[in-house]
């Protein structure tokens, strides 16, 4: 199996093109993802055809769950489309996703792509949505026990959940702890990603993300637009908002005319393979 | 750049085949072991040529430093060697690394080399080659002071250090605390890749091996070797174990007549692939 292996902030993926999912995708994730006796990534990425886009996206994590969303594949995926499968150079491309069409805006510099700007959607704040169960229609700072811990979180789905909680600083909590608790606590019936923030001011934040399935990465697209949806929502930062992930920056717009959340940031090339294990795991 | 990803009991490698050793090697060890931006392995090896056996192997940690040995790697490159470099199917082959020469045996099955034995040489007990700074002339079951703890260790050098504690259960200790207090201890002026063993019976031990520049490993060659050695030193166990390490099992057999331990193991193609970034960490 061919293979591209792409990071977006050092959240990492293996890309490969086909025209269906394999049956045993499951197993397949989790194999391929394996650090050690695997190609090693936080997801396996599918470029499938589609009769609605230029092209569909779909992406498993390490565990061998699916994501409805990532957007730091999507951008690793953009920049492969306009490089490598067509010629036009397109300053812009639509992909089928999980969660319906996603537009990709691309800049370039000496023919390379240099950032992508991504339509990550309307955020969804309906609890039953999300979804999260929870008597408030939508939920803004509200308490939450996991452990013998009270937290105190914002529920924004970004076509996945995603639970947002301030802390003094995300780099001296107990991530390992604190993530796994909430992301399987029983108010997300489908699991949800968990963010710790800290606001250093209206424009620029700080996040550490613990992912559902995939536990803490680098940098989570989709976590970042939650962020600041949830910064905007608790009055505590503006619409365009630089966010500090491990991996790097993302440039995050909360549009208030179309109310879609806008993602610009870099993706980056590491290697070509092919793949020849017959390990599973 | 063209690579193959192996690995040896899950101790993982990129094996490239070069006429010399790049310049920027350490810097390119760095990157190219990176799990994240990286492609991702415990070491670097490269296949060169040589003119005392059938090809050379040189062997770069995830930190950049050179390691003298390393069984697990050298089971890789034998298997790439006599599968994919040479057409005769030998039964045997000799590499030159580090330590000097070393020998090899290779088991087929479907024209597949399914089992390696490597010659490891005879170890090395004298305190000053080990080296370890030390009255005693050869260290066996020594007390040694490491942050607030006293442990017992016995000092072999496999052509690489290694110090052997014995203790109740390896996977029940702080690796992460004590390896890398051992590793960086005053008497060990080339540092020492440390194991913590615990004993079955006479023929079977398991292993948890700090590694060296790489931190735990799933599995370390010659300190499956060194911990035989000391078993045998201390009486614990016969010539002839089996070691359970994290990633699989090794056959060690320490030979009374040429006093060299043979080590017998797999070795896995994981994939192929071209290394194209031109990212540096």
């Amino acid at each position: 199996m061919q293979f591209t292996k792409m990071h977006g902030l050092m959240n990492d993926f293996v890309i490969t093109i086909h025209d269906t999912i394999p049956a045993n995708v499951e197993q397949l994730a989790r194999t391929i993802c394996h650090r050690r006796i695997g190609i090693g990534a936080d997801g396996l990425v599918f470029i499938l055809p589609s009769e609605l886009a230029e092209f569909r996206m779909r992406i498993f994590n390490a565990d061998g769950s699916e994501s409805e969303q990532c957007g730091n594949a999507l951008r690793c995926v953009a920049k492969y489309y306009a490089e490598r499968i067509v010629t036009t150079k397109p300053s812009q491309c639509t992909v089928e996703t999980g969660i319906g069409i996603q537009k990709v805006w691309l800049e370039y510099r000496n023919h390379q792509v240099t950032q992508i700007r991504v339509d990550m959607g309307e955020p969804i704040l309906q609890a039953e949505q999300v979804p999260v169960l929870h008597q408030e229609p939508i939920v803004i700072r509200q308490p939450i026990q996991a452990g013998s811990h009270t937290f105190h979180f914002t529920a924004v789905s970004m076509g996945n959940p995603h639970a947002v909680i301030e802390v003094e600083d995300p780099y001296q909590i107990p991530l390992e702890t604190w993530g796994p608790l909430l992301e399987k606590h029983e108010w997300f019936p489908r699991r949800t990603n968990v963010e710790f923030i800290s606001i250093q001011s209206p424009h620029e934040m700080t996040m550490r993300v613990w992912e559902r399935g995939a536990g803490e990465t680098m940098a989570c697209g989709s976590g970042a637009c939650a962020v600041v949806v949830a910064g905007v929502l608790t009055e505590r930062c503006d619409r365009k908002v630089t966010v500090h992930l491990r991996g790097g920056d993302l440039e995050i717009d909360w549009n208030e005319e179309d109310r879609h959340v806008y993602m610009t940031g870099p993706a980056e090339y590491i290697f070509e393979g092919n793949w020849v294990s017959k390990t599973n795991i």
